[in-house]
């Protein structure tokens, strides 16, 4: 079992990745929707919150915790040790942008709280300093999903406001740097060009997924162990797997939204859970 | 010195509203920051917060609490009792609203949290059963406000998606049931038509505390005592009331928004607390 969590609904798209890559057969996501969103809170706070939902998660033993947040990614630091593996979102998807542009111009596309913390582009530039990081703020894009607008001809409108100052500036590749995002795909590709790629950081970190951690889920699973290095699609598990969505505060709208996200994999239920008590499935 | 406090940043246009209609000489507003928002809450969770948030501000020697806040409003009880008044914002707006309305016919537009809550409808139509309330969630307007995008064709758009299915409906009182849409007022008055009331649930407010509070103040200041039990011009205070800003965690656009929704009041700064401590300004 892998944990996945974020502040709220937009992980579900990262969780959706993993389930399309059959990562492994049984997940589990904490949508902390107590204490979201994690955006506009300190960096201390923030820390906190995902040094406690790992070890929440860490009660149900799963093998791997994912960070499904790109706040509470930024906020790990190379010095932080757990007892399991933790992935985060931001890295995987800058490896891929930073491996794809060919022009060395990139565009993330974020939250403000994101842009200002400047985590894709010091990646981005970590790997790479030639390439020029562009980034822009889409502050209405996460609210656009929620609302359900994503095929509406208003979303089309908002979604090239926010891009048209990037459009001549000789970008190749874009970064969605938002879980929500992934959403708004069609919306986005149609306004950059069929010819430009977009990073959805969710499959990209679905592939560094498969690549890492398939000899830890093999050896979990009795199979016969064999370190892979490579991206591997041998590594899919055929039946679909199983997901349970715990969050730790009821709202009236969870549950709709996130069947939106999820689709077409169907949600059964959503289970509260209190972050300081133990919980047993 | 009155206590205002909200889970943000919307609540300051009601701080607003009440600076100018000079409720007292000096206001403190907390923004519970750390834990927004309320709207996607439990009930039971945002009652803990609410009774914190008002013994947190009794902590200055206030002498009234003003819940700037929908859904905190929403979550009072007939029988709570604290120390001090404590006003809410959902009853002066529903007040005014039954008491204006010709047609019988009022809207409210609020977040979808608060529309699900149905707490306008149900205070409208105790006051007055005749009168039919059509609500209308409104998701994308506060995203709207704090991207600032307020004085926006793109904003005259969404303004009028959301209103066009409550044009034909005789409708002749808009209540603006959510702290950030007082900055649209422009935008929804244009669509309605200027024939149409909005209620600003601020300017209600303060309007009711002008009236039941006026006793209160006036001993408090030591100047001669008088019951006032009509709306009362005569007791603004000459000169502009100062205010202090207080939020539960920082956030690196907390003031940007602030400012613009205090305008013309300058916000001088912004002070963090921990609701946990006890403070002296």
């Amino acid at each position: 079992m892998i944990g996945v969590f974020d502040s709220g609904i937009g992980g579900l798209t990262v969780l959706k990745a993993l389930l399309n890559r059959r990562i492994a057969k049984k997940f589990i996501y904490l949508g902390d929707t107590a204490r979201l969103p994690y955006g506009t809170k300190s960096p201390q706070t923030i820390r906190q919150y995902l040094f406690q939902n790992i070890e929440f998660l860490c009660r149900y033993e799963v093998r791997a915790v994912v960070v499904a947040c790109h706040t509470a990614s930024s906020v790990l630091e190379p010095n932080d040790r757990f007892p399991i593996p933790v992935f985060e979102v931001l890295t995987p998807a800058a490896e891929i942008a930073a491996r794809c542009t060919k022009t060395h111009h990139v565009a993330v596309l974020a939250t403000r709280t994101t842009v200002l913390g400047r985590a894709y582009e010091r990646r981005i530039q970590a790997l790479n300093s030639q390439i020029i990081v562009h980034q822009q703020a889409c502050g209405l894009w996460a609210p656009l999903v929620e609302e359900g607008w994503d095929d509406d001809p208003m979303t089309n409108l908002i979604v090239y406001r926010y891009l048209a100052p990037l459009l001549n500036k000789n970008i190749d590749t874009f970064v969605l740097g938002c879980t929500h995002y992934p959403v708004l795909k069609a919306a986005i590709q149609k306004v950059v060009g069929s010819d430009k790629f977009l990073v959805d950081s969710g499959e990209a970190l679905a592939d560094i997924m498969a690549e890492k951690l398939s000899p830890i889920l093999h050896r979990a699973s009795l199979r016969s162990f064999e370190p892979r290095l490579t991206f591997s699609h041998e590594f899919e598990i055929a039946s679909i797997p199983s997901f349970e969505i715990l969050t730790s505060d009821p709202s009236p709208v969870f549950h709709l939204i996130a069947q939106k996200l999820m689709n077409p994999y169907p949600i059964e239920k959503i289970t509260q859970v209190n972050l300081q008590r133990s919980h047993k499935l």
